[in-house]
């Protein structure tokens, strides 16, 4: 029996590509700068699994994502040779805190809400998660982080310190992602999962392959189609 | 400038204590049993304060509050010579997770959340307080607990660490509570502090005194009245 629902949160609730090249889009308006903003952003979020595996293999301490991601936006700025303030690189950094929800997100998480505990399972820091549901109207029960745990997803640690602090057996957890490699961490650590396909997700010419059908609990199309095959 | 408020959760924003009473009653109609159930309900409630303590001096290593709650029940069922099992301890320790907020509590929360983020800091577990929201309607921005900093209030680090996974300076971030002991260490630790009135926590024959004016940043009788004095 399933009884807490925990979410990836990049990609999975919120479609960052496109609000993190609207926000490069404003900072080049504000800044008077351009750039490929699309592969502006791509490159960003292309630092984010090699900085975070630099904290795993021990080369960094814990370091919260929003400095990782920030680290990685200073080198990219310099190799654009574009220069400004650190209070704008700061303000720039801070949109990954400003992603918009998939359209069915915030409606598919209030009806899952009635059945389950829903909670974030994220790689992003708690303070990123909280401003990003104020903003974006997502209503979780309650924020959690890998910052949490101390542990970077997909080690084991994050999923089931996730199912400890929930106080629920590690396969009364869901995970529910749109990222295969996440799902199979959770699969490893025992607990249930719930593939969502998002298509868009990496921009409209790159659709990810679905997983195989069988090789997670639950395949679903979005929040609604998952509610429905959890018989919320 | 304030930035989030964190609150203080048992007697600050549910009322303990007459939820106890009525859990106790309808445990004791359920088993067949009886006993002075508000005089139980302050027996069990005395033990919180000694079971943390023997935490924080390391007599026991961290221990949730849900489970020096279960040890302090076990004790008082043994005093009152009442006999039930495992499952009805466990389903009567629940008691904490089902208590009701003060009439002001929700409509109150709801106002302040609009201008601060809004956290709780308490030293109930972070699904004993996840529970609590989700029945009560609490509209919690995020969940933080002593259990995720590993340290009791009124320990420094509970207060510290609840500013820094916020990402706010100490200053930015206000304690409201009823209780003078909390206001005083978040104090110390730098934080700003409300102490919000609650005349009946400790029942109606028990009123606190009222701190001096002036100690705490703000007075107030209730949530309307710190969303009046906070300008929200």
């Amino acid at each position: 029996m399933i009884r807490a629902l925990a979410f990836d949160v990049f990609g999975t609730v919120v479609d960052w590509r496109s609000s993190v090249i609207r926000e490069l889009g404003d900072f080049g308006r504000r800044n008077g700068v351009s750039a490929d903003w699309p592969r502006f952003a791509d490159d960003w979020r292309a630092g984010y699994v090699p900085a975070m595996d630099r904290v795993r293999r021990g080369e960094l301490p814990w370091t919260r994502l929003d400095d990782l991601h920030r680290g990685r936006l200073v080198e990219l700025l310099e190799g654009t040779g574009i220069t400004v303030s650190d209070s704008e690189i700061d303000e720039l950094n801070r949109a990954w805190h400003r992603l918009d929800p998939w359209p069915d997100a915030v409606a598919g998480l209030t009806r899952l809400k009635r059945r389950f505990v829903i909670t974030t399972l994220s790689n992003g820091n708690v303070s990123l998660l909280t401003n990003m549901a104020k903003r974006a109207g997502l209503p979780w029960d309650c924020v959690l982080s890998a910052e949490i745990f101390g542990h970077y997803k997909p080690d084991r640690e994050a999923y089931l310190g996730c199912a400890e602090i929930l106080d629920v057996a590690p396969g009364e957890l869901m995970l529910v992602a749109a990222h295969p490699s996440d799902l199979r961490g959770a699969r490893r650590a025992g607990l249930a999962t719930a593939f969502v396909h998002r298509p868009l997700e990496q921009g409209p010419d790159r659709a990810p392959a679905r997983p195989a059908d069988g090789e997670f609990d639950v395949m679903a199309d979005d929040f609604h189609d998952l509610a429905d095959r959890l018989g919320v």
